[in-house]
């Protein structure tokens, strides 16, 4: 690998996340397909070292659900060179901290060092890139603390059980109906074969992002990439995301979860919308802004309406997954009042969702856009939500200048786009709407 | 071949559907896995002549929804002898009568014409079996027509649009859950390619049943079918079916279809249940009597309890979807009488429902049982009906002893094993509830 591929030669345009100043990134690629993102970030002695791997659990093949957060938990079961354990130890030995997630999009690694220790981060992680251990020792005994990990989680908890009985309402055909964890029967039958197969077809620097944000400017002073992810061989030029595309959705659906261990009935409603990738025009952006209007915090449309003005709700609030590479979720919610049912309170919920489409005076937009901007601007404070935030869009397949523009964006979405927005997409037919219900016992 | 792979040679014992007399079937297999089943009905001289291949929707490629469907379709478009059109005119010529249909485990294809065209016949469907013709100016328009087919049947059609969406509510893993015709994006992307792979994967003798009814007694005067399909070639050995299974159902979900265009709103539930192939013990029977206690008829309980008695409907029923590979549908369904509402005459079934797993008493399930079988006996009259029974169960994977067996095993259903099937999976965990309803123009 010559120099030419170094880390340096790649130093591109500045994008700048508030659209004035911000980071300096420094992006290259290896020989290997390894894309590389620098985050200069001086403020603390530490640097945040992630690896994001293009596969999450909508990328599990048919039958073998759970299997992309199977094979993070065999990420921590050692390689050939460093037994089960031994990395987390030097982790914390080295006053660090590390952690790892699957979601539906992307699986990702990370640990937290002071920035003399980032090179040995490197060679662990690129070391279990491509040398990871599957004896069947390590892979049936794992596979029984992921199913106790459901068992715990879902099992006997009724508002997951109503979270993953939406989930599949909303997506009929596509994946992400589907948990993360997996479906029980299917963990149950996962072994080192499958594991195998769905390493070797995604755990490869052509299919990986590693960010690294910290205490690194120069971005020569950086440890070569080359000297550790640079002798791991590409293989997944071919892996490739296959999914198939929601059916164009026909029927309001209506999700109940009843059991006598609930404390609080919940209201819940799924919209499916477009993501970030599927959007056309500013779609995504409007649903931004419509989420952080309806329901961001104590000041929002919801919970002023439902909570202080009505006092049905104790809580309201939306949410919007735009951070996607298919179709995805637009959530509304609201907790109701001691005495009031979730029953009662889907109309009064319905007509606020209503009202909100014509309803959003400019003011209301005009703050909901400072606030989504300052809260983004706010969590760059945090090195490990910079190194996220570039992380996770890029391995969704955005783009560091969409990322860029984000708040040029947010600010010219205008009050016909959350119009449109509103009466396209939160109607009925793309709705799934779920009770968490108090059984009597 | 040797004549030791003719169709003389496996005469086996004597299924007998009603326990005592009926058919006396020849069942044979050829060299090339093709499996014969011969039924002697000489009270006609005419002859129902069927193959079924053991792949139906269910068995679609993922993203590929509906080509089990397009294929059938496609196998009336000619062959490299025999160009499009050409069986149909000599059945229609002929005197007889065709058709084909596509299920969510099979797929099959029949003619009924005099027993002296009975060897034309195999010919025709032994050449087509192999020999399909694909050109691209075949597959295209034949598309388009399918899309048409869809957008007539579903698209524009509120109570398919309904059952769509409590199918794929009910189903929310198993391709069960996606309709026989196909999801409209999946059915436009589906090409030449698509279908060729799939005919070369399902379409051979060693996936096939032929199924001979009629006046071919005895068995020596059938045509031999080694002479027409002894010559294709097997290579389905591998195909298998490869389904995930659903997971346990938690939450009751309803689904609501609001259309301008419903004149007729109904109520409709869903229940995911065994079938004959995944019940454990006499279960399928059981929900077999059941369906019928609750819902065959006007003198069911549903009907005289919702109709009769309270006149909260104009009509009610049930059905169970037994014949299936895999988990499987249970249905109630009430049409709500002038002025009632699905959601308000809900309320009424849930509790004739919950009753009938008491209420049910010795004469009225006797009644059940004894309309069942003399329904089926009397269903044994037609001959494509007997055809249809043999072949649907051999596609499923049923054998010709449990054919056989059925009458004794609907007899020894007991109010015992009706109380346990309804209280363990008529539940609202497992259900599914449908409205269709008018909206207001």
């Amino acid at each position: 690998m010559g120099d030419s591929a170094g880390l340096r030669t790649g130093t591109s345009g500045t994008p700048r996340l508030d659209g004035s100043g911000g980071p300096d990134l420094s992006c290259t690629t290896l020989d290997n397909g390894l894309e590389i993102v620098v985050i200069p970030d001086r403020r603390v002695p530490v640097v945040t070292h992630m690896v994001w791997y293009r596969n999450g659990s909508a990328d599990d093949p048919l039958g073998q659900s759970g299997i992309a957060h199977f094979l993070e938990h065999l990420m921590f079961k050692g390689t050939e060179l460093h037994p089960a354990g031994e990395f987390s130890k030097v982790v914390s030995a080295l006053g660090g901290q590390e952690n790892a997630f699957t979601s539906y999009d992307y699986t990702a690694y990370f640990q937290r060092v002071a920035p003399e220790h980032l090179g040995r981060m490197m060679e662990f992680e690129a070391d279990r890139m491509g040398g990871l251990n599957f004896d069947e020792a390590v892979v049936a005994p794992e596979r029984d603390v992921v199913l106790e990990e459901r068992r715990m989680r879902v099992e006997t908890d009724p508002p997951s059980q109503l979270s993953e009985a939406m989930s599949a309402s909303l997506f009929v055909h596509h994946p992400y109906g589907i948990p993360i964890i997996g479906w029980m029967h299917e963990i149950e039958t996962l072994n080192r074969g499958h594991a195998l197969d769905y390493y070797r077809r995604f755990y490869a620097p052509d299919n990986a992002i590693l960010v690294v944000a910290g205490d690194v400017a120069p971005p020569e002073t950086v440890p070569r990439p080359e000297r550790t992810y640079g002798r791991n061989t590409p293989h997944a030029g071919s892996a490739g995301r296959s999914r198939p595309r929601e059916p164009e959705p026909r029927a309001a659906r209506l999700v109940s979860v009843a059991d006598a261990k609930v404390e609080q009935p919940t209201l819940q409603r799924l919209y499916l919308v477009p993501s970030s990738r599927t959007a056309t025009g500013r779609e995504n952006y409007a649903l931004e802004v419509l989420a952080e209007v309806l329901g961001g915090g104590p000041t929002s449309y919801l919970y002023r309406n439902l909570v202080l003005d009505a006092g049905a709700a104790v809580n309201a609030g939306a949410w919007y997954m735009g951070s996607a590479i298919d179709e995805t979720r637009f959530a509304v919610y609201a907790v109701p009042a001691e005495g009031r049912s979730p029953q009662a309170l889907e109309a009064d919920l319905d007509r606020a969702v209503s009202a909100a489409a014509s309803g959003i005076d400019e003011d209301m937009m005009e703050r909901a856009k400072t606030r989504l901007i300052a809260e983004t601007i706010y969590s760059l404070d945090s090195q490990s939500s910079l190194a996220r935030i570039y992380g996770s869009a890029l391995a969704v397949g955005e783009t560091l200048e969409e990322v860029r523009r984000w708040p040029d964006e947010i600010r010219a979405v205008t009050r016909d786009d959350l119009r449109q927005v509103a009466e396209r997409y939160l109607v009925p037919r793309r709705s799934v709407t779920g009770y968490l219900l108090r059984e009597p016992g």
